[in-house]
């Protein structure tokens, strides 16, 4: 996702569009990408190691990106 | 994210350049969009229902793409 302090303004379009379709109460919208990844054999360590580095040099931009690595079975 | 029969050429793009920046072992790679919305107010079950109508009419395109609502603090 974009650092917080990186306009986002696919964000706030979606965010001043969304009283003019009837959905009030949201007020704040982030849009970013989002990576699943099927790994081949166990993640452990090394493996999340391995998959924090491609994310960091390559799947994000991290001058202006932030990211989180999550696992799920 | 684009539905598992859908084809994600753009996971795939991320899937063949792996190997060849020295990251082995991911047997599938799928790319999708991820909106974090801030709520106004008490995320109740009334909310959900409104985030899920948001969900499903705007921000994802249920033709070829399905979504989950998650509740973050």
């Amino acid at each position: 996702m974009l650092k917080p302090e990186i306009l986002d303004p696919q964000g706030q379009a979606v965010q001043r569009a969304l009283p003019r379709l009837g959905f009030e109460g949201i007020a704040d919208v982030r849009q970013g990408k989002r990576f699943e990844l099927e790994v081949e054999g166990e993640v452990d360590q090394a493996a999340l190691d391995r998959i924090h580095k491609m994310a960091e040099t390559f799947l994000a931009n991290t001058v202006i990106e932030d990211f989180t690595v999550k696992v799920e079975a």
